[in-house]
């Protein structure tokens, strides 16, 4: 396992070196977790020209440190307390004959910014830019093993959730229990909070639970994902509550489900990030809903829920394979309610047979 | 209540003044709060010379905000979903006289520095510094009320958790449960991750929760909070599983008992911040336990669950009345676990009964 943390240095390493930097300090958590295995809380990462150092935080007792941390890099806990390690890390620098160090810009404030150029003032600070985030697109099979162990958790979180009695409780009560659901089986904890919307607010999209309780005749949508071992999945799903769905309610989601299986059937490897976008969202504009649609319809999810690529009209490039995606369009109508439909999938090759669903619970209207 | 919005931000806007900067762009989430009364996702707060400005990102259908923003100040919702509403701020400011821009410096991120400089090239960007977190130290009695009511939500999800069958149980579940008590309580939400620390884990300082079941003789660490209108408060319990408490588990808990009692008679107006740490610190030291201790023993806490003061040995200020600190100390022996006890109080000056106590459930040493 270790040897995966050290190839994905080596690519980063490379890739540093062609642009003229003999070392790399990577601040962004998720980053600092794909190339070194673990990030301890605050802990950056030093890719220096001959070996690659973990600088931590002093915490307490010891400088617990986290277990997956990747044993072939050097682990430095700082002395003191209130030391920031991307200092501690340029200033290690210092005595060598490295001239320049990039580092994330789009992650480091300017104020840590100036704390490097002071404590290094003759090591010239380049930006790395996204290059981890664009490495961390394309996933590896142990990667896409864990999506899709969480994606099973979601899946039967939620499934729990259909066979118990929903009239009566509230929004914030259902989240809580899928949230509880998934540890149960095995989730590290939630992807990200939990959404339930029921009636009027169903189909909004990051819509916060509220007190509202689940009334017959209500859509009922959901929005959950599990986190196992730091790879985040995404499932949403809309039902309807009694036995017989109106008949804007049946219109609503027969709609907004053809609209999600053309934005999953375009999964294929080399189609635009634009076009899946378009494909899932021609539907919906055709049938009128164009104006509330959300900014973007899908996007990438990995070691965070939320990630490149951006499934969205302006979005530029190419799926490739292995690439791990949400589609979820979604459609509300102000003081009525709505419908989303979301999934986790993984671009396949057609002749793999397609995208792999990972998000496998029905997409049939169940009335519950 | 939105005049307390207004004089926040007339304050600031003096202190800006007075440095020589006609507006002050403020993105850290917890500051747009603070002074703009809430704080949608992403949203940063323009403090200009004649008008204040909250811009919010676009986001999905009819750039939903957030209802408990200030309605004197003006609301901009950015045209583009890509768009960044800090540069959308500087680029409103183009066309006036204004010279130069106050930002968070400690907050902004090179790149979406530079952004805004490429935006408005002849604006002159200065650093706000933690003028808004220092701001923030005092609270005012509204803010005191509703981390008053906050604590309470706490101590009763904590008690209900203490008439519930303990042993069997997981680390995760216990936390679960207790998060879910917060919110029947009338929590936003919890204001951090519940720790729950069993056995040999207990007394860890920001333990995850594990699978490890509750086991006779245990002690059982608990640290938990609610989130109430945004503000954030802190409990930390110890107790002990089973009728009979070994005598090292009764000598540990009263040595950290009598320190935390230590560190909250330390709390008194004009109290330096480095003072009531060395008066919690001093008998743990005592007692030969200096060396695995945390590097603080306390924190402000308000609109975050870690904000200044920091109480630590070189820290550097003086305690105000009206301040809202935590005081928890705790020693954890490796292989066989420890205790934490954790309180958040309010300095008030001695003439009012001196600090007042928020979390309020026993601290003697139960055995459950």
């Amino acid at each position: 396992m270790s040897d995966v943390f050290a190839a994905r240095r080596a690519r980063l390493r490379d890739r540093c070196s062609a642009a003229g930097n003999a070392a790399a300090l990577i601040s962004r958590p998720a980053n600092v977790r794909y190339l070194a295995g673990g990030a301890p809380h605050g802990a950056v990462l030093l890719l220096g020209p001959d070996e690659d150092t973990l600088l931590c935080p002093r915490t307490h007792a010891g400088g617990n440190t986290d277990g997956r941390v990747d044993d072939q890099l050097r682990l430095t806990v700082l002395a003191t307390a209130t030391g920031d390690p991307a200092v501690a890390a340029a200033g290690a620098l210092t005595p060598s004959a490295v001239e320049s160090l990039a580092v994330e810009e789009h992650h480091l404030t300017v104020a840590r910014h100036r704390a490097i150029g002071s404590v290094a003032p003759r090591l010239r600070l380049a930006d790395l830019g996204c290059a981890v985030e664009q490495q961390r697109i394309v996933k590896d099979e142990g990667e896409i093993a864990c999506l899709r162990i969480a994606a099973e958790i979601a899946d039967q979180a939620l499934g729990e959730l259909l066979e118990s009695i929903l009239v009566g409780r509230t929004e914030r009560h259902l989240a809580l229990e899928l949230e509880r659901r998934l540890v149960d089986h095995g989730a590290d904890g939630p992807a990200f909070p939990t959404a339930v919307a029921t009636g009027p607010n169903s189909g909004r999209c990051g819509h916060h639970p509220s007190d509202r309780r689940v009334e017959e005749g209500d859509f009922l949508s959901v929005s959950l994902g599990a986190d196992y071992r730091g790879y985040r999945c995404l499932i949403g799903r809309t039902f309807v509550i009694g036995t017989s769905p109106a008949d804007w309610q049946i219109e609503l989601y027969e709609l907004v489900f053809a609209a999600q299986r053309a934005g999953r059937e375009a999964l294929v490897p080399s189609a635009g990030y634009r076009d899946v976008d378009r494909a899932t969202r021609q539907p919906l504009e055709a049938a009128g809903h164009g104006e509330g649609l959300a900014p973007r319809t899908g996007h990438g999810v990995g070691l965070e829920i939320d990630e490149d690529p951006q499934l969205a009209p302006a979005a530029m490039g190419k799926l490739d394979a292995c690439v791990p995606v949400t589609v979820g369009p979604g459609v509300h109508l102000p003081g009525r309610g709505g419908v989303r439909i979301d999934d986790t999938l993984v671009v396949r090759p057609e002749a793999d047979g397609g995208p792999e669903l990972l998000t496998i619970t029905t997409k049939e209207l169940l009335a519950l």
